[in-house]
Parts: structure tokens; C-alpha cells; sequence
């Protein structure tokens, strides 16, 4: 089913049954609900939306508007859109296509709000599509990409459903109307963890894709001379062109990495918490948000570099590269906005360098920032060794988090709030927790090429590969290896002089690099990243099937132009 | 006209007739000349396009495969397409609208080559449309924007143009095939400056345009809660958002000043050439080239930035976000790819070094050069005096490029050719010309803030985003100005805090300084940047007419969905 969604690109109007509406199903409804949709949904029986954001609500979950209120005399909840901004706004295939969805409401009973939950509702008729009475359905409108995909609004007019259609795994409203409390919210958080997982693989298989297409093209593409009266060289061979597209195809394979490691540590956390052992979940949540925010943001920039690396032709639709951004660019604002997301992962280490300071020693992913000295010797470093490089990035980390939580200690002293100090010090914790994940990211990596099962001489490919990435990190991020004087502008130098030295070294291998992402053409969709490269035969021919080019004097002209340059030469 | 195809956005057929096709008349053609097509063109008798670019060449004009052949024999030239990548690719309207081209192609005559040149050529009957014998016209396909336009592909096969056609202001060939060259190319490159000009003022206006749909969007959009139990806050209240939005609000500005700059000394030199003083000319064309490129990926970034800020709703063309973008990401590898323009400025500062360590004294924007000492004396900086912050930018402009010419000058001394040490330090070249960009966009902004005739109290707000621009370059850069040691640890913190004081005090003024671009709801077509503010009502009503709304249960139900929830049904 992913394979198939997959070679369908950009999603479309059922898309979202799947990978939304379907699970919730699964993991929020009781054994009985389960019985009774569950295998409805599995085999599209009925086809679902998962209808959680508004037109004024989005990542902030609690603000949303849409009402679900008990009726205990029929046993009922009155679903209902109170304002225009509590329209249901966004969802994958609410518009046209689900005749279902889950609704996220605040749930009302006994004249109290308890918060939102999920609910499922008859959407359209099963006869003939219609609209359910009192339900308003439509399609959005035009995106930046993903048009494929009916995302459509709702709006609830006072719609009865049975008290069973509230999903009621965890927490109940019984008959009388009485609100019964989860066990654990914990568990709402693993799922988080999880659909976070999947945001970080979709960015390492984008990123993934965009330079697959990027790095084959520009050994088909030749251009300018190098050298005067020499062949024009394949335009690889530009150090300007290695440096935008190495440290992208670096990133996604640390991207793929971590990813790999989210889907471990998930798997782990998951049988611990079966066994009651809630202890890693915290940690692994605070991860998950900020990976899912950083990997996607550098994704998003990652690909349109690779299309300006391919000049013109990645404009072009037939490079597949607008469509990739695209796609990437809606993972950096769906399912937790990213700066919200880092701000999670920044209140956690927050919290960690407090207990830290209390003398708790910090263990997992952060276990650095209580290990890391606060005064370093700056010294000759061997910016070539892998250590050495994860050490730095650590050093960067502990030290930023520092200096964003002392800052926000020092504005509180000063009397602010704690909310106020912790607006007004949101950008320091915002970079302080970009550093965290980028540590992991380059930790992770280094310790992956380290321990993989691979042959010696892939090893040190990817070994080649981590140092770019790792270099490249620190090269654009001097400053914050730079100010307390960790490293030395002779080590930023060394880093610099090491990352040509690995620009040149990965240049023969980069073609072998993004053949190993095993993407077939039919899944890249990209007249410039055919893996045969014949670039320009199938440019000519994809631009022939242009809707523009079935016949030959388009319809245009004899409606406007043709009147239009008759008139004006009649006026000469 | 201008106004009308700002009105239009993203480009139509006809677009580049006006700024390309007919301003190619007025600069390449002959009195003569001109009294044959200048009128034609300017009344819109003839409709044409400019048809430079190929399939396999695009920046680099030399590499060009088109021929022009001429023929004594019958006093016309050949034009012939020899390869597949010959063929001219990406020219607007050439596809579909125009009958007319200017076509840059080899000039051969007598057996040899005398580099690119521009030759009218009819392309389809001016009584049918249909194409001229022996060219083949299409449409190259959909693109990432500015789709309207029908940019196009043209192959010739041995079409012969009168020998009159050939554009021959400047170079000429005579009825024997005398090639004659032009008196001076200068003129071409004065063109140059102002065409990059013009991408100057046009990142400046899509930046005006992303700011002031976020900045106003933000002032309506209400989300989170800042204190528990308090009313949703704007979000620009958030740092987060200010942070996102003021630098590109502040480099917006700093565009416009950099244009009117372009414009000002392009009208000077002019002036000057005419009077034969060319002096001033390589100067201003590296300084337009460098600041083209600049400018446009700095908007193209700032537009996604933008985009982000304003969540989903950013990502709905409803915004007007995403058209914004793929406009500025046209413009980083149109009319010349931004890492191509960024060497050149790259290029000139070499020499300038160079001709510094000779013991010339540089003047103008490169006068700094010579001026900056290379051995830095840390102090106390007053980090929020502009001056102190100009004086920043030179030094790291000036150190990066001495740090990139020595780099290349030591490469040479250990044997390497000139081409490959320049290859090998492209990317520190690359670098060094932004920071020199970045050295005068920063300064010019201040000397503008500084003499503009404006109110005492306007002249307070711009300046507070001047510096706000600056230090925000600092932080964002801050590695290359501790690197050398010229600022400290200390000074970098600083200019941080002055940053989020700045931050703070554009804040009230930021509605003001965006309602001052003076953009029209027709311009900015964007349902979240409305000046009256009333988003979400238009939004859903922006979102009702999408065509998937045309009916209420859509056409793909019948053809697709309803068969096949029937069929699983019965399955069950």
C-alpha cells in the first residue's frame, strides 16, 4: 500500500484514509468500535478523513473550537461548527472524497469542557454521496502542491450522533453522562513519537530523491570551460556545485539514520511501556519533535538547492524537483508547526538543565549536557577525526542550551514572568535546541558508519560521507563553535581546508551514493535523474505531450491574439 | 504597461515582447532597422520573443550551438539548430504566441566564428500562425510558476534570413562577408547593469509583497497562549515571529535602497560613457551581478520564511505565498544562474586585491579593500551604533577576500594552474563576494536611512530596522566576525540582545512600515495579506469557488469511487 501511495506521489483523496483515519481507528477505538469500523476501513468499505485542524486552529490542539456536546436524554452528542473559524480546515480528502471522518471536538458534559476527543461521523451518504443533513462540505482550494489531494473544510450544523461514536479506548462519557478519565495520556504521546518517526523518514526520502536527480543530472549536464579551448566538463566537477549538492546527499543519509534509530528506539520504548516502564518516553518525545522540525526544514532547503543546482531545467516540472519541494515544504508546517515542535524539544532540555544543576546525572541523548565542561581549553584539534567533531557539536549544544536557560534565569531574577522570559528568550532556545538535534543527527551518524554491517570499503564511503556532513555543520555554523573560544579560527580553517579535501573525495563515489538509494525512475519521476541519463532526448519528448502543444496554433489566437494584431495593423 | 503585467503577476505570452523582444530592438538594431521593426514591435503589429537560452546551454552565452551561417551568394544567413541540445529552450511566448524572434546564434562567415550574435528571424506566418517553413515551435511544459507563460522551444532547420536581419548596430557583415567588429562591447555591458537592476528592484518588490501578506496575516492570526488563561495572543507578540518575519521586512527595505542605488549610478554612467569615461563600468556590472544574485536567493528564502509564518494557510494559494515564491525562485537561475553572477563579482574582487597589494588605491565600493587593516584590534564595540556595524561588514568583506586570494595565490605557488586553484577555491571565492554584497547592501542601507529626506520620526523607525538588519546579519553570520577575532564572544552577545531589543521596537511600527509599500489587494492578491484584514470570511469564500466545488458530488465519484466501495462492500 505505501509502495503504491508512493508511486502515486503527492497524495491523493484517500491517501489520508490510510494513513490518518484508518489508525485511529486502531488506536483509539475499544475492541467492540474496532469490530464494528475497523474492518470497514480496511477494506474501504467506507472511505475516512481525519478532521483534527481548523481554519483557526492548527498545531495548537487545545484552541480548537468545534463542539462535541453529550445529550444525555438521547443519548447523543450534538456535534456542532460554532464559528467560521471552527471550520474543519485542511483535512486530506474531506472535501470529495470520505463519506467518514474523526472529528476532534471539545467534549462537553454535564455543563463542563474536558478537552478535545475524537468522535466519528457520518459525513456523506452511502447511497448517493450527498452531504449528511446539517453537514457543509467542500474542497479548499488550490495548493502549492499535493493538488491530487481533495484537503477539504467542514462544518457541523447541530449533527446527532450515538454515544458510541465517541472513539473511547481511553477516556468514556457513560450513558448518564458521566466523564471517565484515561489511565495514562501516555500513550497518546507514543503515537506521537511514532507519526513523528514517519515525518523524518518522509524528509531523508525526499532529500533523498532531490539529490539523487541533482547529482545524476550534473554528470549529464556539461558546461562553461574550466580550462580555455578544453572540453566543457560535467559541471560536478565544479567545487561550487559539490558543496551544494554533497552535504545534501550527507543529510539524507544522516536523515535516513536517525530515522532508522526513531523506529528502534520506538519499538524499545513501546515494550517497556507494556511492561509499565514509562522512563524513556519523555526523552524520545522531545527528540522525535525536534527532529521532525529540523529534518524537514533542512529538507525543504535542501531540495531547492539541488533544484537551482540544476539551473533552468529544475524550474521545469519534468526535473520532478518542483513537486518534491513542494511536498516537502507542507511537512515543515503539518503535524506540529516546526519552530512549535522545537520549542518542545527546548522545553525539555530546558527542564534536563535544571535537574542537571541539581546534580542529576542526565543519561540517553542528552546524557552530554551534564558531561560537557563548562570552560574549555581550545587546543590543536584534529578536525579531521570523528570524535573530535561529535565532541565539538556536543560542546556547541551543551553550551547554547546554557546559555538560553541562565539567560531566561537571569530575565526571571529581573522579576519578568516565567512566560514573558520565556518569549522573550525564544530564539536563543530555539538555536539551542536546533544544536541538540543537529548533535544527535551527527552523532548518530558517526556512531552508524561506525557499527553497520558493510564492507570495509563501503564503510569508509560513508565514513568520508559523515565527515562532510559533520565539517559542513561546523563550517556554517562557526560562530557558535567560535564564541567561547572551543574552537579556533586556525580549527575553523582546518575544517575548511578537510571539507574540500572530502568534496574531492566523495566525487567518485557520488554516483554510486544515490544509486544506493535505490529510488526507480518510476518513483522519482524526473526527466533529469533517469537512470540512464539520456536527459535531453526525454526532455524534448516530455515537453511534446504539453497540453499547450496539441495543435499547433493553440485556440488563443484566433480568440485574442489574432484580432488583436489584425487591429493593430490596421492602425499603421 | 508595467503596471498591467504587475497586475497580470507571473508572466503571460507577451511579457517578454515588452522586456526583452522590443528593448533588443532598441539596443542591437540600426536606424534602419529600427524603422522596419521598432514600430511594428512597439505597436504589437509583430508579437515576438528573445530566443537566447538552449536545451544544453544556458548562462554560459559561448557555448551557444545555434549557427547563423552566412551565404555571399545570396546575401542571407542560415540559421540552423545542429544538435538536440541546440534546440532553443525556455524563451517566454516562443511556444505558442510568437511569430517574431531575436535569435542568438554563431555567426559564421567566411569559414570561421566570431562568437554569438542576434538575428531577427519570422518564426510563424503573420497570416495563419502556422510556424514558418523549416521551424518547429512548441510549448516546454508546466513549470513551478508562471505557467501563463508559454515559454517555448524552436529548432531551425537551414532557415534563411535576409542578411539585413542580423542586428548590426554594433558588429556588421558586409555584402562580401566582411566581418566588422563593433567599435566598442562596452554598451553590451552597460545593458547588463541595468537588466540586473531591474532583478534587484523585482526581489525587492516579491519581498515587499511576502512580508506584507505575513506581517499583516500575523497581526489577525491569534494562536497559543502566551500565560495561562489569557485571551490568544497575536502572533506577532511571539519572538519566534518577529525573528521570522522583521529581517525579511528589514532586507526588503535594504533592496529597495540597493536599487534605487543601481538605478541612480546605471543613469550616472550612462552619462559618463557617452562622454567616453567607461571607468566607472566594471565596478558597477561585478557589484550588479553579485547583488543579483544576493538579492534574489536572499527573497527566495525570505518568501518561504514568510510562507512558514503563516502555518498551512501559508501553503494555500489562497495566501498568494507559494506564486510569490516560485516568481524569486525563477529569478536565482534566470538571466544569468546566481552562483555564475557571484564568481563574476568574486572575479573583480580578486583583481581589485590584486591591484590593492600593487599599491593601487581602490575607490568607490571597493574602496574599503585597501582601506581595512589586516590585523584586527578587539575592543568594547559599541554594538548598536551603525557605524561600528558597517565598519564589521568591511572588515569580514575585506578579510574573506584576502583570506580567498591568498588561499588561491598559495595554490598557484605549489604548482597548480591558475583555472584549477580557482576551481579548488570557488567556494571560499563564492563567500567572500557575498560578503561583500552583504558589506554594501548594509551600508548603502545606512547612508540612505541617514540622508533620505523623511521625517525626523520616520527616519527614527528606519534606522531602528537598519540596525535591526545589520546585527541580524552579525548573529546570522557571526562566525565570520569572531574568526579573526575582530569581534568577541562579548560583542556577539550584545549585538544579539540589541537584536531582541529591535525586535521589540519595530513591533508597533511593523503594520506601518509594510502598509508603506503601498502594495494594492490587486498586487499582493493574497487572502491573508487583505489590508482590511477580513481573512477567514474571504478565505472560505476564496475556498467555495475552487473548481472541485462546481458540483456538489464530483464526477470522480461516479467514474471511480462509487464502483469501488460497491465492489468492497460486496466483499463483505
Amino acid at each position: 500500500m505505501a509502495a503504491a501511495l508512493q508511486t502515486l506521489g503527492g497524495g491523493i483523496g484517500i491517501t489520508l484514509h490510510w494513513i490518518a483515519f484508518t489508525p485511529t481507528i486502531e488506536q483509539q477505538a475499544t475492541e467492540e468500535q474496532k469490530k464494528k469500523w475497523l474492518k470497514l476501513a480496511q477494506d474501504v468499505a467506507i472511505v475516512g478523513a481525519y478532521a483534527q485542524t481548523e481554519m483557526g486552529h492548527g498545531t495548537f490542539v487545545r484552541g480548537l473550537e468545534t463542539t462535541a456536546t453529550y445529550d444525555p436524554s438521547t443519548q447523543e452528542f450534538v456535534i456542532n461548527s460554532p464559528t467560521l473559524t471552527s471550520t474543519k480546515w485542511w483535512p486530506g480528502g474531506l472535501g470529495k472524497t470520505a463519506n467518514h471522518a474523526t472529528v476532534m471536538a471539545q467534549l462537553y458534559t454535564r455543563g463542563k469542557c474536558y478537552g478535545p476527543h475524537n468522535f466519528m461521523v457520518q459525513i456523506r451518504s452511502l447511497e448517493n454521496h450527498q452531504p449528511c443533513p446539517g453537514v457543509t462540505l467542500g474542497d479548499i482550494g488550490p495548493k502549492m502542491e499535493s493538488n491530487g489531494n481533495d484537503n477539504g473544510f467542514a462544518r457541523f450544523d447541530h449533527v446527532r450522533i450515538p454515544r458510541e461514536n465517541m472513539l473511547m479506548k481511553f477516556a468514556r462519557v457513560e450513558a448518564d453522562g458521566t466523564y471517565v478519565q484515561p489511565p495514562s495520556s501516555k500513550l497518546a504521546y507514543s503515537n506521537m513519537v511514532y507519526l513523528r518517526g514517519t515525518f523524518v523518514m518522509s524528509a531523508a526520502q525526499a532529500l533523498a530523491s532531490a539529490t539523487t536527480i541533482a547529482v545524476r543530472y550534473s554528470c549529464v549536464r556539461r558546461q562553461s570551460e574550466m580550462k580555455p579551448g578544453e572540453p566543457e566538463p560535467q559541471i560536478l566537477e565544479y567545487q561550487t556545485q559539490q558543496y551544494k549538492l554533497f552535504p545534501q546527499l550527507a543529510a539524507a543519509y544522516a536523515f535516513w539514520f536517525a530515522s532508522w534509530f526513531m523506529t528502534q528506539q520506538h519499538g524499545s520504548i513501546t515494550g517497556s511501556m507494556e511492561k509499565g516502564d514509562m522512563s524513556g518516553l519523555a526523552e524520545l518525545h522531545a527528540l522525535s519533535a525536534g527532529l521532525k522540525s529540523y529534518t524537514t526544514a533542512v529538507t525543504a532547503r535542501g531540495i531547492d538547492v539541488c533544484r537551482m543546482a540544476c539551473g533552468g531545467h529544475g524550474y521545469s516540472h519534468a526535473s520532478g524537483l518542483p513537486a518534491l519541494f513542494g511536498g516537502a515544504a507542507a511537512l515543515c508546517t503539518a503535524e506540529g508547526e516546526n519552530t512549535v515542535m522545537m520549542l518542545q524539544t527546548a522545553r525539555y532540555l530546558v527542564k534536563c538543565f535544571a535537574q542537571s544543576q541539581a546534580g542529576k546525572r542526565l543519561t540517553g541523548t542528552v546524557a552530554y549536557l551534564s558531561a560537557v565542561q563548562p570552560s574549555p581549553v581550545a587546543g590543536n584539534r584534529n578536525m579531521s577525526d570523528l570524535g573530535t567533531l561529535v565532541a565539538a557539536f556536543q560542546h556547541r549544544a551543551a553550551r547554547m542550551v546554557r546559555h538560553a536557560a541562565m539567560q531566561m534565569q537571569g530575565e526571571m531574577q529581573k522579576g519578568k514572568a516565567r512566560e514573558d522570559a520565556w518569549n522573550s528568550c525564544s530564539v536563543l532556545l530555539i538555536k539551542a535546541a536546533e544544536a541538540h538535534v543537529h548533535s544527535f543527527v551527527v552523532r548518530n551518524f558517526a556512531e552508524t558508519v561506525q557499527t553497520v554491517e558493510v564492507d570495509e570499503s563501503v564503510r569508509a564511503v560513508l565514513t568520508s560521507l559523515c565527515q562532510l556532513y559533520s565539517l559542513y555543520g561546523i563550517t556554517e555554523h562557526a560562530g557558535d563553535f567560535l564564541k567561547d573560544g572551543y574552537l579556533t579560527g586556525r580549527d575553523i580553517d582546518a575544517a575548511s581546508s578537510h571539507l574540500s579535501a572530502m568534496l574531492a573525495r566523495v566525487r567518485p563515489d557520488a554516483v554510486a551514493l544515490v544509486d544506493a538509494f535505490d529510488l526507480h525512475d518510476k518513483i522519482l519521476r524526473s526527466v533529469l535523474g533517469r537512470y540512464d541519463g539520456r536527459v535531453y532526448e526525454h526532455l524534448y519528448e516530455w515537453a511534446k505531450k504539453s497540453p499547450l502543444n496539441k495543435s499547433e496554433v493553440h485556440e488563443s489566437y484566433y480568440k485574442y491574439l489574432q484580432p488583436f494584431l489584425k487591429s493593430n495593423r490596421a492602425k499603421l
